[in-house]
């Protein structure tokens, strides 16, 4: 990671949140028992004026509802006061602005600033000169720590239990940001990891590597191998916007078809979902297109839809945590 | 309608509004005698803390300014934070996510979900999976209640009685969605209705034939044979974007020239405006194009800068309704 | 100016922003005083409850991420409700509403209103119909009188004083339109004022002769010939869209040469700023795209970026004075 991106090591306060690598695990914890306490305090109340003196910047350069109405939601929720920009068509970017000089604007307005943006790197780069502190809504093909840690809020809310857990994750592994985000922090609680994917779409060595001496994990491109045995089954969506050829119309013919290969590849539906337990999870960092068929929507064991008040709830948590003022020490 | 969609029955609460045929007249009363109560409250005070706890969510698909702006400034005055997207291009369904997935998790954030979007039936799809009360805010060439009842409050607002009143409806009524619900709200008090439009944009006979039993109804092409005996002159926008072809130039050239000879018919104007009487009404939906002239808008007849106003407390009213809280109850 | 546009004469209730050329002495006085205060309420507190019965509309049909979330942030910060809509294609004018109705329309919901429009004259035809007090947020190529008045505040806050200063303005002079409302307000303090720039970009003869009775002023190529014995070193961006051909390819090929030609003189650079005093400024309304270069960023002259907080400053000022309620009145 950068040199300028700090651990965390207990201490959000004022720190910038750009990717899994800095949170060991009694940050998670820090951070899960936050996002706990903020779906307490919405349940009874709706919302808090905890934050009602800062103002939140969400700045997103990329198509992303759902990430940005989390966003809006958990700082309005928070009394924080929000503005706001969606698309890259109406940044000063557009106008030849570097991305830097825009977030050194930025942060004259606000006490936090979201950023979401295409290019990998772009959270480094605006977390490098921002006197404020910045989160990383996702970049590109970089990393996206926000859902990380929502999947693993919702995981802990479904099971009560992070520890020992066996989890299978299924689809483009390569490209997934999520998958490796999360990969890392289910490590830190000791996970068997199962990656099923074809082999050009595997998970990272890098990654791979980088979690052994935590994870024991096993690649194989059929799901049958392990779907019997597994606690949580994570599907990812194969993402057309990853495929986006360099160059050259031969090459884009290419990437059209190894997407139409794929995106139909590994299709949950409750064929497949009669081989996996009763108590199994089954997970999706949503949108989803066609991974999951909507007939298993109603099946108890379909937690994808349960990740959005998670991704609130852990959103608002940090907000809180890097701002120096938990719901915790309030209440 | 949907057979999930349900009757009023002056009972609001959790309710979604799909359809002006939700209502009977009582229903219609309440929802103008609470948006009375709100205009009163906004000219003494401004806005109330009446939702302060609740979230709307405004989830514009299509554009839509004036509808936009005015969800938007009903939420926010009775105190309901708003979380809110527009325009598809940010949208998830960009990434091929369907309306159902997208309100599904939506739903989570809010208390409340306002949908615009321009397919027909979207608002009652995405209210069969909502577990919040949904508004349809406009389905493309389906139903847009909101509007037909703003109509119906700024015209009784205007004349103080809405019953047996002479409707004079102009232009094209085969695509026009407000002018259907609203026929089938002033019928509901009696109204006379006289349909003015081409033989190819006249009113579907599907609406005739539903409030024959309550409303006189005449068709003509000509303004002259009715303008002289009309309390509410409501003239409707040629919309441009319903002539678009299904494919094909051919049918992209002849759907431009009928646009063409269609959009200056029936054009209002101060020569048209000496035939009418000196208390009727003169109303339009907005946005125009050249319906009516510009030299009208100081004569004290044209009220269509009012609905406006009746807009927004009309869209606080259904607010307060669905979720429970009218503010009539409070004060 | 359009006759409509009334002189403030210390009396901003009620009035709308359109140009500098409404204001006298007093006026830039009053509005920079009042930004001082808000900079002291906000460092003290963050926000105030000054404006929180009143909605305030951004209404921008043109990119600008910076002066968009500086009004948002400016009305938020003051407890005004804010409803914002960001470019054209959103907007009721594609389906062929004129502005003026529009402006009718938003009035209807908001007690002022910021328009920011591609458009010449666009801001004053807005101003002509609302029955609210409308700011001009940039009407293209004609004025941005808070962007000057910002400039104004941010060189006053370094230099405490401005009376008298010498100033030198750099680059595209011609299409700059902050550099002529910025030229007329310094010279109601009887600035010396430096134009260097190509003949072609020169500072129009009308305003030269407007302000020739108040103000010294010296055109060069040359920067050279000025910066040594500067204050104020003015530079602006060499402005792409001002470039647009009105047709014809060989228009666009001379437009596209002339601005590539253009772009890259008077690059100020540590080598240029060495000839500038110890004490000068540098300034830039933003954004920049190479018109100084960033290894100029932290030289304790640089004060381009100083200039974001004065901007919500001056506009929370001005939106406390037309709405008749200053901070310095409440406490």
């Amino acid at each position: 990671m950068p040199s300028h991106v700090a651990n965390i090591n207990a201490d959000f306060k004022g720190k910038d949140i750009m990717t899994t690598n800095q949170f060991v695990r009694e940050d998670v914890d820090i951070v899960l028992d936050e996002a706990d306490a903020m779906a307490e305090m919405v349940n009874a109340e709706g919302r808090s004026d905890l934050l009602d003196d800062l103002v939140v910047a969400n700045l997103f350069y990329e198509a992303s509802t759902r990430t940005f109405l989390s966003f809006e939601a958990a700082a309005k929720r928070l009394g924080a006061l929000t503005i706001a920009t969606q698309g890259v068509e109406y940044s000063s970017i557009s106008k030849g602005e570097t991305l830097e000089d825009t977030i050194r604007t930025v942060e004259s307005y606000a006490d936090t600033i979201t950023l979401r943006h295409p290019e990998v790197g772009s959270a480094a780069a605006a977390a490098a000169v921002s006197e404020v502190p910045v989160i990383n809504g996702g970049d590109g093909n970089g990393e996206h720590p926000t859902q990380a840690l929502t999947d693993l809020h919702m995981i802990r809310s479904r099971l009560n239990d992070i520890y020992d857990l066996k989890v299978t994750m299924v689809g483009d592994l390569k490209n997934g940001r999520t998958v490796h985000s999360l990969a890392r922090l289910l490590s830190l609680y000791g996970a068997e990891i199962n990656y099923v994917s074809p082999k050009e779409l595997a998970m990272p060595k890098s990654i791979v590597d980088e979690i052994a001496p935590l994870s024991e994990q096993y690649q194989t491109e059929n799901l049958e191998d392990v779907i019997a045995d597994t606690d949580v089954l994570y599907v990812t969506r194969v993402q057309k916007e990853r495929f986006l050829p360099e160059g050259g119309l031969f090459k884009e013919i290419r990437a059209r078809r190894a997407y139409d290969k794929l995106k139909d590849s590994y299709l949950i539906d409750k064929q497949v979902m009669k081989k996996a337990k009763e108590d199994c999870i089954l997970a999706h960092p949503l949108p989803r297109v066609n991974e999951i068929a909507t007939e298993l929507d109603n099946d108890p064991r379909a937690a994808y839809f349960d990740q959005v008040k998670s991704g609130m709830y852990v959103r608002m948590g940090l907000l809180a945590l890097i701002n120096g003022r938990t719901i915790t020490q309030q209440f």
